[in-house]
């Protein structure tokens, strides 16, 4: 790195402003960010006393989150890794924290369309499909699903699969979850969908994009329209 | 089967037209669907014979292409194990071939950005991504990935992975494809992509969606416009 700012320095159009690292996504533990920083902070140290006019140290994002029961390290964690290193610097410290600030905050909200069973299998068909939240067909991701509409009967009710409309086999929200007593018609919340979302969604089937909504205390507001179909044949020439 | 008919006769809504299956995509052997469309006829003859005024038979799709060498059935195949135990029935014959009537008609065209080593390990980076080509990243799915400008000592080339500029580990296009030789600049083809492409692609890590081109022999004419940036935000309100 040290070679690859002083080679910048010959260059006419390159200013080097600071150091910049990610090592990685959804860490569950902090060690390596603290390990990492301090190498970024030797080098920054290093090119400071080499004359570069560097102004911030960018650690990246990484804090994990609980899609599951996983456990993780708070924001205060996070700032302890990364504030020990860099102490004494004369740096603006950069973040980018983004799945850890947002996913949380954020439900896919899904109508249960039917139950069906195949020999001893049972699933609810919900109308929300992977093209919506990819990441459990793409990532095998767990997220969490609850009924909206909850009650204490309901615990250790039968194991279901929770399954999208689309036409393939991946289309699956969730494997063996207790929600055997979720009829048709009833509202799921399928959690922790504010972080890779809708910024994956797809029309996948011919399915428009749905609507985002924000929610704040009692209020709540529509944010992004749900799209109607003519929006997936738009840019198109006949 | 017989028995939901029987039950769809005694409700006003509905009429039945007819006797539809589908037993599965990408079949690289017809031997299942011929079963298949046996049972269908079969059912179809007992419907008739009791009144049922049906008029089609729909096979559903189903039938394989070859991504990368796979033996696949041909149209004449296909037909031979579709028409076999239809013979002799009234009914209107309705095929549902998607894939294997648009897939190898179709190329993702990319450009290489860079090319970039990792201890031994070299890579192409190219500016389509998972986003534009869902099906290596979501089913580690096989694309055949060719230079646009062929040559003979391109054979036997290094191998390298091609991946694209998305900001996480499964974007990946192609592992160890003989690519070595190819320069930044240079266009790549990605093959078999005219189906599960465009249909599957989404504006993840704010990418708009990429023009599509049709080419008729030696003319071309841009069918779907390349996106600005703006559609991403189309629906937001502030």
């Amino acid at each position: 790195a040290i070679a690859l700012y002083r080679e910048a320095k010959k260059l006419k159009g390159l200013q080097a402003i600071g150091v910049d690292c990610h090592i990685g996504s959804q860490m569950l533990d902090v060690s390596p960010l603290k390990k990492a920083v301090s190498v970024v902070a030797e080098v920054y140290r290093l090119l400071k006393a080499e004359g570069f006019a560097l102004t911030h140290i960018d650690v990246g994002g990484g804090m994990g989150i609980s899609y599951q029961s996983e456990k993780t390290p708070g924001p205060r964690d996070y700032a302890h890794a990364v504030l020990e290193p860099l102490r004494g610097l004369d740096a603006t410290l950069v973040v980018e924290l983004g799945r850890s600030l947002v996913a949380e905050s954020g439900i896919l909200l899904t109508r249960v369309q039917y139950q069906k069973e195949n020999h001893d299998h049972r699933f609810l068909v919900i109308d929300a499909a992977m093209n919506d939240l990819m990441r459990p067909a793409l990532y095998d991701a767990f997220h969490e699903i609850l009924p909206v509409r909850q009650s204490a009967q309901r615990r250790n009710a039968a194991a279901v699969d929770v399954v999208g409309p689309v036409c393939e086999s991946s289309d699956v929200m969730g494997r063996n979850r207790p929600l055997g007593h979720v009829e048709p018609g009833e509202l799921l919340a399928i959690m922790t969908a504010g972080a890779y979302g809708m910024s994956m969604a797809s029309r996948y089937n011919s399915r428009p994009l749905p609507a985002e909504v924000l929610v704040s205390d009692d209020a709540f507001r529509v944010i992004r329209a749900r799209e109607p179909v003519t929006e997936i044949f738009r840019g198109e020439t006949p």
